[in-house]
């Protein structure tokens, strides 16, 4: 893995920066000497908690507005060598009880903030976070970049806009820009109040308290996981490298597991812990995708990017990291 | 071709009523004992012109407003059958100078107007018009509706998550839509006072001017056109078909012609005319996309549907009407 030494003293701005794939890219990009500027609303549904960057609070500068600010994002991008744009909104049931608030997050305010490129920073580099929920249920396994979108909830269509108006803007305009579709990200910093970010957060909260796990389905369904520190890496990777702009990367691992080995592992770690298998709420069934797990060949060969945390390891620095901080995930923060 | 006859006393409600498409198909909805409304925001730029409706003023309802504002779509919307959705923005280049725009009007609106649905009228059934914009530059000829969908533009990205939401809303709810994805459509009431709708129109206006046609690029760029009356029975069939629901399907043309033939066809139906071949502006060259047409085997197939007016005789037309009433669409009305 590169050291990414040319970041030392880069001016970088991290949307969502307070959430966690934001919090744990910033504790990276500060270790790596950059100068960076997080933003984040801390809305209190989405996955910002200041908690996340006691640590590194000192060594960077914090600014709370929301991305569908023009006026404050026309002025933050100006001067930043690198946009990592990680703010969103991930929570695919959110999405049809409030598609507008969706829209204007996930599509809306991503167009704004190009435009603030356009208009400020042609220079920028940006790295969007996209998710592979834009492929809708698979018609093949694994999904490579080449797999038709066909997005089965209403976050699916705004993410997917959100992605290709960075695409366009690095067609068009020259505004180097990259997109990297996501699979499950977990690890400390995950919101696990509920499972707006991640169903494993609310997983290892109902474990840590003692509560059966919930597996919707038959817990036959297969996914693929990365651990955030492997998606921190992509990121920088991504960021850093000239034969990413305009490309759109698949994260995933050769670990493909069903759910209910996910649970299994989870009760394997934590004595007393039980999962129950209960059918799918109807509102979740009216958008899953069966089967999903990613082919990440092109990110691997292009920028020799592969995981490295296997699902056992970073599970376990999970159980850890939640039993010693609860007090600051479980309650609002 | 069916006769419609299902349409008679039905309500109907077509968004974009005044302009181009939607006065075409208001006036054969008329004519089939259709209670038609339309919405139209008459904004200048757009399509929207009173004239394309004084034949047929007194018997119809016409509610002026625009689709952006969800709490007349909500009211309105409530108590119709059919609902045709062609109120658009469709230029691609003021997509590209007025980005968020174009995303209010493409995106924002549609997904409030299907929200108005959901609420009020899950019994609609909605027919959106869509565009070959979305499938960007075409990667083989003809394109189908399995082709990949890239836009090039603000505008094609925001068409296709409109288009989706419909689509969406059809298979999670069960609101009856589908989606027609129009090429260069063209015949009486398209605007002429600039390129905004179809280049065609200027190209007429430029012609009965006596001022010469613009041909951009080398001319040979390969393109499709459907005459408006070939349009409206596309809109009929998919609204009246419930092999429809869910589907999209392209319209086209057996006669594929390039630029320059369609301006030899028009210099040949107006003597003393003229075109040059002029090089592109490079605002339209960063987001041409080459050659077009489309393969439109699934709606022949499924719906039966096929152009019949010919590119000869649909110009003819066109002639015909701007010529008589000019002084209608040189000038704002």
């Amino acid at each position: 893995m590169q050291e990414f030494k040319s970041l030392e003293n880069k001016q970088v701005l991290i949307t969502g920066g307070v959430g966690f794939i934001g919090s744990n890219l910033a504790r990276r990009l500060v270790s790596l000497g950059a100068e960076v500027t997080l933003v984040d609303s801390l809305i209190p549904e989405y996955g910002g908690n200041l908690f996340n960057i006691e640590d590194i609070r000192s060594r960077l500068t914090l600014n709370i507005t929301d991305v569908r600010d023009p006026f404050a994002m026309e002025y933050l991008v100006q001067g930043k060598d690198y946009l990592f744009n990680l703010a969103g909104q991930t929570s695919h049931l959110d999405s049809m009880t409030n598609p507008g608030n969706d829209l204007e997050i996930n599509a809306t305010a991503q167009l704004s903030i190009l435009e603030a490129c356009r208009k400020h920073n042609t220079g920028v580099k940006i790295v969007f976070a996209s998710t592979r929920q834009l492929y809708g249920k698979p018609e093949y396994l694994p999904v490579d970049e080449a797999h038709p979108v066909r997005p089965v909830d209403v976050n699916g269509i705004n993410k997917l806009a959100g992605e290709w108006y960075h695409l366009l803007y690095n067609n068009v305009y020259g505004i180097r820009a990259c997109a990297l579709r996501l699979t499950n990200t977990y690890g400390p910093a995950m919101r696990v109040k509920d499972a707006r970010q991640t169903f494993l957060g609310i997983w290892i909260r109902n474990m840590i308290e003692g509560k059966p796990i919930l597996v919707f389905g038959d817990g036959e369904q297969l996914r693929d996981f990365n651990y955030v520190d492997d998606v921190v890496a992509a990121l920088l990777l991504a960021a850093t490298s000239p034969v990413a702009d305009g490309q759109v990367y698949n994260l995933g691992s050769h670990e493909v597991v069903s759910l209910k080995q996910v649970a299994q592992i989870l009760a394997e770690l934590s004595p007393g812990a039980s999962y129950e298998i209960v059918p799918f709420p109807p509102e979740r069934k009216a958008i899953d995708i069966g089967d999903y797990y990613s082919d990440y060949a092109r990110i691997r060969k292009d920028l020799g990017w592969q995981p490295r945390v296997d699902l056992h390891q970073g599970l376990t620095n999970c159980i850890d990291y939640y039993r010693s901080h609860k007090e600051q995930y479980w309650e609002s923060a």
